[in-house]
């Protein structure tokens, strides 16, 4: 099979999504708004109107197609479980369209659609990094991938043509491709994304276990680590059944040492259980120091003030009316609110070079205004 | 021993703090303002200085007397370790002080002052549930403890004026008083607070075996998770140490399903891992629907709109102008940026009544604005 090479880098034409969810929609406004022609087959026919209706594309198919021949590309935007069985549907003639996904697993689907004995060299499979807590097309948003990751996986068999083609509508989309074998890639993943997403429901499952009364005691602390915990366990359920051994490896590394520890802390003296958790706070410490910023970077190149703000409407507001005033863009803002305290912590993070002005000119207008980690101001 | 009561309700007098940190100043600063007389000691003398030229109190003693005669009251605000020795330092002699300490475990201070045959009639261990990722005096908050709990434990042998007089600074300084034993404080605490810092460090830990260049691959959920993981390693050693048994089988009770389900992933069928997964994340969402909001209440009574913010200055500060100007307090705000997406997704979580009237006052401003979790608008 050769493919016929489209525009140097311009996106493919003609795409038909399959799933009109928060992905599926997202990547139609997108590859819209960069000149493609998008089409929506959705099993829920409405769901499909609806994102046609949002502006994602231009036409719904009641059915999918068998050969899908009047279109250059089909993406696969559905729940894991269904990639295999729908891109080995679109790879059974001769030729066709380009296949590609954008499912959080990648290896399983590859390995399902080889077993199916089609040619695999119009597939590339892909995982644009991005999302949002909500679902369905209504949640969509043209600039979701805007500069996110967007991992491609090619087979050995794929052509480089259609490596090429979803490249561009990677980089149609704004995202940043990279490219991973489908292996790598649910490896990484299992540790980056679905470890967190167990320990997260895990540490929000054992408050089960607390008198409701007293779960009313808990701190900031807990909220935060447990964010996550709020996630589509349907969707999650299949994430992780198809990358079950590379998340079965992640979870040994993260409790397994936590059993050690809870062994040693059953069984050891007072100082030996303080080097224990010494050690295991300083190397989170470590790790924590990797994650990126807002802009790629690392965390540490990033600079965090601490500024008290009162808790009454317009505080927050007027503190960042002053942070806009000053031409100075957050990278990231939280805002901790003890329950009940009249007095909030606001922490701007800011690029470095901004840090001392900023501090001086928010004192200046009264805020209260600390360096987080002991930095001097 | 019987104590003299003081003025009924009122704040003891005369206060000496020992340990002039965040908690020991900003405790200080509170009972100051409440009519308190406060006095400073701690071992670095140039830090309980910084307090009482911060205004938290009025003198610094260089040794730490061994009566504390003048007293009415002594709080032992130190790191974990130091509080038994220093309370029973001040509870040898017959008559003196009311002796307190504001650490994060109970039972093995107080362990360890029964050990020393000192009467426990004048001691009431105590545990303000407040705090902040700083530390030092420079930190120190007046209004760190308002409308917090504080968990205090009284002994067997603990005078009831002594429970009184406690209680009475906890009001003083705006928290709220809850009375638990010094065992089922620590046990729920390891569970609250013990718990997620661990699990946090952990699995920010688990980063450090990724290959730096992926770690950029991390989304915003990796983020949240690990916050905690900041954390100060010798705090938090002299912490868990102390509140070994408890921390272990609140370790296991997390840790342990989440090896079992290892296990799972490992051997069974991909329909069984998917269920295990499901109820996990199902078991997660429950239990963090007990979570409390910033009044106090739970979590499910408060409601959440999520607003697309433009990654540019002052888009934020005009979004909580617009909330400001509709006089609605936000219980809670939350950021979500992706690194470099133009778009941020802004949280405001605010009480249910508010929601409908807000979110139709922010579109007619041109923001677009939806319901998080399906709630209608």
């Amino acid at each position: 099979v050769t493919l016929d090479e489209p525009d140097a880098g311009g996106v493919p034409g003609r795409i038909l999504v399959v799933g009109a969810g928060l992905i599926g929609t997202s990547l139609g406004l997108a590859a819209g708004r960069a000149g493609a022609e998008v089409s929506f087959h959705d099993r829920d026919g409405d769901r499909a109107r609806r994102a046609v209706g949002l502006g994602a594309g231009s036409a719904v198919l009641e059915q999918l197609p068998q050969r899908a021949a009047g279109f250059d590309l089909v993406v696969v935007a559905t729940p894991p479980r269904a990639i295999a069985p729908v891109a080995t549907s679109l790879l059974r003639s001769e030729v066709g369209p380009i296949v590609t996904h954008v499912g959080s697993v990648q290896a399983q689907p590859q390995r399902e659609i080889e077993a199916n004995q089609v040619s695999m060299a119009r597939f590339v499979g892909g995982h644009p990094v991005a999302g949002r807590e909500l679902s369905g097309p209504e949640a969509a948003d043209a600039d979701l991938f805007r500069e996110r990751p967007w991992v491609l996986c090619p087979t050995a068999d794929t052509d480089p043509v259609a490596v090429r083609v979803v490249t561009a509508l990677a980089r149609a989309c704004g995202a940043r491709p990279v490219h991973m074998s489908a292996p790598a890639h649910d490896e990484l993943f299992a540790r980056l994304s679905h470890l967190p997403q167990l320990v997260a429901s895990a540490l929000a499952a054992s408050l089960s276990a607390v008198e409701p009364a007293d779960v009313a005691l808990a701190g900031a602390g807990m909220r935060d680590t447990t964010r996550l915990a709020d996630s589509d366990p349907l969707l999650w359920a299949q994430i992780v059944a198809a990358n079950a051994p590379s998340v079965a490896r992640a979870l040994r590394g993260v409790a397994e040492p936590l059993v050690a520890l809870a062994g040693l802390l059953e069984r050891g003296g007072d100082d030996e259980a303080a080097a224990a958790v010494g050690a295991l706070v300083e190397a989170g410490r470590a790790g924590r120091s990797l994650l990126p910023g807002k802009h790629g970077g690392v965390a540490a190149a990033l600079a965090t003030l601490q500024v008290d703000v009162p808790d009454e409407p317009g505080a927050l507001a007027r503190l960042l009316d002053t942070v806009a005033a000053e031409g100075v863009n957050l990278e990231d803002l939280r805002v901790e609110h003890a329950p009940g305290r009249p007095l909030g912590l606001a922490e701007l993070v800011v690029a470095p070079d901004a840090l001392h002005d900023l501090a001086e000119t928010l004192r200046g207008g009264g805020w209260t205004v600390r360096a987080a980690g002991g930095t001097a101001l």
